[in-house]
């Protein structure tokens, strides 16, 4: 709980208007996609980077956990105050500050939505690539916070590859400026890239440099449908062997298939066992001829059907279909372990194995789709209210089985709440007390985002 | 000077024959590419990961510096033993360890020369972009340790956005597992991205995990003359902001020029003021467009004359005048101080501007080339002996303009030994002690490559 001199001091800092203590406000800011949740004590609603430092100085002398919180999107918990504290939202810093067309960059504050800052670069020509599925709602300050992924990063990589340089409050109130407003910087060690990625737990971003590309000409979608998920897993494989690097490679199972197809009462799939979404971009010929050359491929690896979307209403429909998955799981189980496993490419059929004989051991129904093209699946662990301890046993052993195939436990979701057990089966003892060092040197009271990434942690 | 027994114990580590106390010896890994020069105490050529960790839990324990050394190739200093202790020599790990065509992926040995990587992918159809004008010489873990940028930095990016993930001995001795074999990974902080440019000051590489990409099908390289440095700038700034980003995009300058065409003993540019050299790749069909419009762009923006290059012996003899132009330099004065600025890509023009009236003011020749592109200039103040102060006081302003046009002070040199002293003018104090407590978190003792980046540093 916070003092009434430390809400009067927040109140001080924010204004009366931004700062909320009462119950119905606070529930609205204690939960992410993860179904967590925990209660803050105040959430401030700050509107410059001087005030968030203030609300951090005070947080130091105070001793009170603070927890930035983007749009609540995540999938680890990464922005649940689990220790309680002021949750930092963003909503009034929500500002396009600069897209200049001349040097391909973009400045934007941390509660400016994705999806508006892809549409916005987009009319000029522009193209911002990181595409979280929930990029209608997902804010660039958690993109950065947990360096989102998406459905485009098989080509165009993740938000860190586009984040320029950022204004960034530290845990004990610094303003500093990291990287430039250029492509390149190596001046010093690149803070730039330490905060992206680091869950809100080293500092607080409050502007962000991203880079921009020419908005590709043409965009070739297909879907194609396989008879088991395995031939359409050996496919995907197929097609990143292929030296044509298509811009979005997603892998639908069975269960994912029915689900959507039930969520949407729509046949998208013809009663198939897996689905292939492949899209392509580039200028006119080179899409023309590269989408040819996978229909040929998919054909050869055994797709029973393949479907080109020739209009933009038809890739619409395909895409609508791929980003309802999620919501439509609930209608399976009411409880679902969503990872967010990555493996090589190559492996990805004999992952898909493994976590089918992991899930008959443990007769649980564990649904995978996502990002085929590069490794990362989305592995959902279907289950009722108890059977937690189940659940935990089957996600020990994908994890064992991702990280023997050279893989990682969390492609793009972080860890958060909810990998925190797991991250030291990847990155080993050693590894983890040097992250825990420079959490130290940067957050020597423990007072960002505290309980996140490592276990028990300050 | 170390003691009689570290000696004999360092031996023990990596075998007598590969470690190196005699004069002769060491002077031969005392210096890199900017003159700059320091002996080390002892050279050790370790042969695996477990014998550079050995090294470092001595040093912890009988306090000398160690220094990795790639192959000197560096251009601020980076493995100039300035504090003298143990440089640690990475010939004897110089295997390519795995090219996994099927992900995409290569991993290598920190002795591993750039050059040669670059071909052996090459030979199977696949590429790694990464391409400092030293890649005949200079090594992976040199290119890890400093960011390495170079010529295709423009489309493809530096060193940095390849690297997936590292085997790294840390300053204290422990072996770590940063990243994995997939493109995506987010479990924890992302330690490869802070250890890559660390200039060898957070911890020692000794495998390196790089993504490749497929090799592009065709290249397309033109060379335009202009009639004054300005108007090459501003076609550079125009073709940037054209939508067509090239894969390589060098200016170079009136000085530049003739002192090549004098070390080449040839004609290159018919006696013009600057000349642009632009690459591009993709398809076939993409790269005739591309290199169609930017011929038609350029000659808008003044061209007084372009040249295709069409066939292989055409482009590689433009390459090799840009790749000349270092060496070159020395002929017009004994000492040249070698700066890589780096402005938003429309300040180009700009910048020179602001160069040519500080080499006036000081009475300097300093000549400019390098990576148009990406607002990346190699800026070199061509001095004599006894110079040093006005060169410090023109370097200054330099900066000072680089940083109010919204650049960096390196864009791929890194800052060493060299620019330690103008570091802060960057980043600032804050940030400044943000880096200084990570170094202190990993390596407390300071015992690898001190005296980099943080002038005064222990």
């Amino acid at each position: 709980m916070l003092k009434p001199s430390v809400v009067k001091e927040l109140k001080t800092i924010v204004g009366a208007d931004n700062l909320s203590t009462s119950p119905e406000d606070l529930v609205v800011y204690s939960y992410d996609a993860t179904q967590q949740e925990a209660l803050p004590w105040a959430v401030a609603r700050p509107g410059t980077a001087e005030e968030v430092s203030r609300i951090l100085r005070l947080a130091n002398e105070e001793l009170f956990p603070v927890v930035p919180r983007g749009a609540g999107t995540g999938m680890s918990g990464g922005s649940v105050p689990v220790r309680g504290g002021v949750v930092l939202s963003f909503e009034r810093m929500n500002k396009i500050l600069e897209i200049d067309e001349e040097n391909l960059i973009a400045v934007v504050e941390p509660g400016v939505v994705t999806g508006f800052l892809q549409q916005e670069v987009e009319a000029r020509g522009l193209f911002y690539p990181p595409d979280p599925a929930s990029h209608q709602f997902c804010t660039m300050g958690g993109n950065v916070a947990e360096c989102a992924g998406g459905l485009r990063a098989v080509k165009y990589g993740v938000t860190k590859d586009y984040v320029l340089g950022l204004e960034v409050v530290l845990p004990t109130g610094e303003i500093i400026r990291t990287g430039a407003r250029t492509a390149k910087s190596v001046a010093g060690y690149d803070l730039t890239k330490l905060i992206v990625g680091s869950e809100g737990t080293l500092g607080v971003a409050t502007k962000i440099i991203v880079r921009l590309l020419p908005l590709p000409e043409s965009v070739r979608t297909l879907s194609a449908f396989f008879g088991s998920a395995e031939e359409a897993a050996a496919a995907a494989s197929r097609i990143m062997a292929g030296r044509i690097l298509p811009r979005a490679l997603e892998f639908i199972d069975r269960a994912a298939l029915r689900a959507v197809e039930g969520y949407l009462k729509e046949d998208i799939s013809g009663g198939a066992e897996a689905m292939l979404l492949v899209e392509v971009d580039g200028s006119a010929e080179a899409t023309g001829r590269d989408i040819g050359a996978i229909e040929a491929l998919v054909i050869k690896a055994g797709a029973a059907r393949v479907i080109r979307a020739e209009t933009g209403a038809e890739r619409e429909r395909i895409w609508k279909a791929r980003r309802s998955i999620s919501p439509a799981l609930y209608a399976i189980k009411p409880k679902k372990m969503n990872e967010d496993i990555v493996v090589p490419r190559s492996r990805i059929a004999e992952i898909l194995r493994e976590i089918g004989a992991i899930a008959g051991r443990h007769g649980l129904l564990i649904v995978n789709f996502g990002h085929a093209g590069d490794g990362n699946i989305h592995t959902n662990i279907m289950h009722d209210e108890g059977e937690a301890a189940k659940v935990e046993e089957a996600v020990k052993e994908i994890f064992a089985a991702v990280l023997r195939l050279g893989g990682s436990i969390s492609g793009e979701h972080g860890i958060g709440l909810s990998k925190a057990a797991y991250l030291p089966m990847e990155v080993g003892q050693a590894a983890l007390d040097a992250m825990k060092r420079i959490k130290q040197a940067l957050d020597p009271k423990g007072i960002l985002n505290p309980g996140k990434i490592f276990l028990n942690a300050e």
